[in-house]
């Protein structure tokens, strides 16, 4: 099975209580308190492995892995070390992966709204490719490369009028999308470019066409609207671009009803694709993020308060919720969970499981079967290693959770808890209004 | 007009650039940067009084700030100044609170799950009322408290049976909620409580009905629930509980769309029914949380790129988006804005700003005139005071913007911005993946 398609990390097991990289769940959370995000170190390089070796029929494809939905020190360093280059969209995640020690050639940068100084300090950093996404940024890269007297290597973003979503996916001449030059708009730019940027140099295209995909026709209509643009530059403008970044988006298996392609089955559509359109000397780039970090990370909660409504549901809630994981509030995302501790015993019981934040909608899991939990039992919330630690707020100024990194029966803190000092640690009261 | 149906604060004028409290924001993000966070000290003071003046009429009232709508050292020292006590959700609230040197006792602790250290703190720090929202928190207030030899004083939170969110308003005997006791549940309660919890005093009660509210009739409603509830306890346990607690939730003027009722309205509402009620003697607490600081607070940004989608829109990108303000992307909560510096001469153009995260949902505003946007300019963004910095985000590890305070020309920085440094402050390396 790939590991996309699992639910839960590949390490975890139970002895009474539930287990991951071999350590007891129980005591991780009487180490670290809660909530925790853990992250399973097998299933995060497993997961890297699956990549490399579902693509190494590709001998010129550079697996990116798309900081934005897990970036920290720790994680970076081991995708890095299973051999993975780097997706980036602003300074903060360059310079998390500058001091995790990565190769910053192997980086490429990525948004619709780069900073003067975001792409100053990716040009110091040797950054290996922009992905320029409109007009404006391509005269401000041109400017900024000029003062430093450097050349920026640079992919057009574009966007290819296919967009896929989970089941939905549209294909038109043309996508409402704040990214990238409208195909349309692409000749122009190319030749604008080729004749008064001449600190920037052309290597490819990139597009970006969803998240959390489960249809693989997509991926070999992005591919057959790109190799046609491609070959229409090389021609019109003898030119001879050899790079194709095809972002990222592959799904992963949040509940049951999720059914993604595996990570073998993405790889052969877009090898097989190629094949038909004898295009094998391409540089390929596949930029995966969920689909590389989701399934490594768990979130360990307490359970403390019970609610039951008469003749309608009964609540349970934990002790964090839409601050530390903001996506079933934002994008109605359904997650599936189970008691960590030894529930011998007891009886399944229906249950919403809600968050700790004071607003109604903060609820995590709307109906679900869990041994009747109770006070003080440690929840464990699955596939939360994309866009949890990365899109978690300080709501209610809740502190952001610790992280701890598990493996061989080993825990290591990767990401610190934040303190109540932490939280107040920017804020001043000017000298005037304290009298 | 109260200020709460104000889009703008009360101090901006334009002199060629636009000004809030006598500052030029041209100036103010030349010398702060962008994204800037700006609260108009004036227009905060000013809504302050006119509640004062509103609730009046009331003896007993206590007004009390829902600090979840914007929890700073800074704001909460002027709101103190201003004669309010607060209402808190969080240890990390009530830290700010203390460290701005506010009088705890005019502190009430609300939410579904305070957490044990939050509940030791809470009482360490002599808060004056726990809003206790369940049978657990009963039982587990209690325990603390007699664990340090002190009575908790307590409201009871209830779900009125009353929902109401802008226009919409619903009444029925229960509410689909995870907050509080379902009425069906207070008499058990307040007969637990008498007889097992020694250690907690009850007060009153305690209900909140929603937010963003346009709707007067829903707190008369709820007044008259409150009350018959509290008439019915005391008859049937024999007490003379005589405090009230019907939270907040006061709408304010985002768009020209929205219509909230003023303050004023507010206030004679509640004041006439608690005169039919025979109820005048009651302590009504109030949580105005959003009403008292949206207007205040305003957002700067840069522009920085734009598209063209050809037959469809122009996109505008600012330098921030939705990890300063998910209220858009969460909530579908529209914006009015304008450019700051001078535009003398351009004409209006319609455009779309979009935020500067990579997500196709960062859109800040859909459809806006403004007079032709260019790289360089600055947006305000009005109304942004409420749950825009306390439900901030690092996502795409952007750095949080920094927050000033203006008044009278002058201007001082109440939070500062984050640095990269700051970004990954808390993250490590274990020593065994340094090798």
């Amino acid at each position: 099975m790939s590991i996309n398609q699992l639910t839960k990390p590949i390490s975890v097991f139970r002895n009474k209580n539930l287990f991951i990289g071999g350590n007891d769940t129980v005591e991780l959370v009487n180490k670290y308190g809660t909530p925790l995000y853990v992250i399973d170190e097998l299933t995060l390089r497993e997961v890297c492995k699956e990549y490399k070796n579902s693509f190494k029929s590709l001998s010129q494809v550079r697996l990116t892995y798309a900081s934005k939905a897990l970036s920290t020190l720790a994680t970076s360093k081991i995708i890095a070390d299973e051999g993975f280059g780097f997706d980036v969209v602003s300074a903060g995640e360059l310079k998390t992966l500058y001091h995790a020690g990565i190769d910053m050639s192997t980086v490429t940068f990525n948004g619709n709204n780069k900073t003067e100084s975001e792409i100053e300090y990716a040009l110091d950093l040797g950054i290996g490719r922009f992905s320029v996404d409109n007009f404006n940024e391509a005269k401000l890269l041109n400017d900024i490369a000029l003062k430093k007297n450097c050349i920026a290597k640079i992919l057009l973003r574009v966007t290819p009028g296919i967009e896929c979503h989970t089941h939905e996916y549209i294909m038109t001449g043309q996508i409402d999308s704040k990214f990238g030059f409208d195909l349309s708009q692409l000749e122009s730019a190319v030749s604008l470019i080729l004749s008064d940027y001449n600190n920037l140099s052309i290597m490819g295209l990139h597009a970006h066409i969803g998240s959390q995909i489960f249809e693989k026709q997509c991926y070999k209509d992005e591919l057959l609207i790109l190799t046609r643009e491609l070959k229409f530059l090389n021609n019109k403008f003898n030119l001879s671009l050899n790079e194709l970044n095809i972002g990222g988006g592959l799904g992963v298996k949040y509940t049951d009803s999720d059914e993604p392609p595996s990570i073998s089955e993405f790889a052969d559509v877009i090898s097989e694709t190629l094949d038909s359109l004898e295009c094998k000397d391409l540089i390929l780039y596949i930029e995966p993020g969920r689909s590389l970090v989701s399934t490594a990370g768990v979130t360990l909660y307490r359970i403390g308060s019970s609610k039951t409504v008469p003749q309608c549901r009964k609540y349970i809630a934990i002790d964090g919720g839409m601050a530390d994981n903001p996506r079933p509030s934002m994008y109605k995302a359904k997650y599936i969970a189970e008691i960590c501790n030894d529930t011998t015993g007891r009886e399944d019981e229906l249950v919403t499981i809600a968050g700790r934040f004071c607003e109604s909608g903060d609820i995590l899991i709307e109906n679900i079967n869990l041994p009747s939990p109770m006070s003080g039992d440690i929840l464990c919330v699955y596939n939360t290693g994309a866009y949890n630690y990365s899109m978690a707020s300080n709501y209610n100024k809740v502190a952001k959770p610790a992280m701890v990194l598990v493996n061989n029966s080993q825990s290591d803190i990767i990401v610190n808890r934040e303190s109540l000092d932490d939280l107040i640690s920017l804020e001043r009261i000017p000298d005037r209004l304290k009298k």
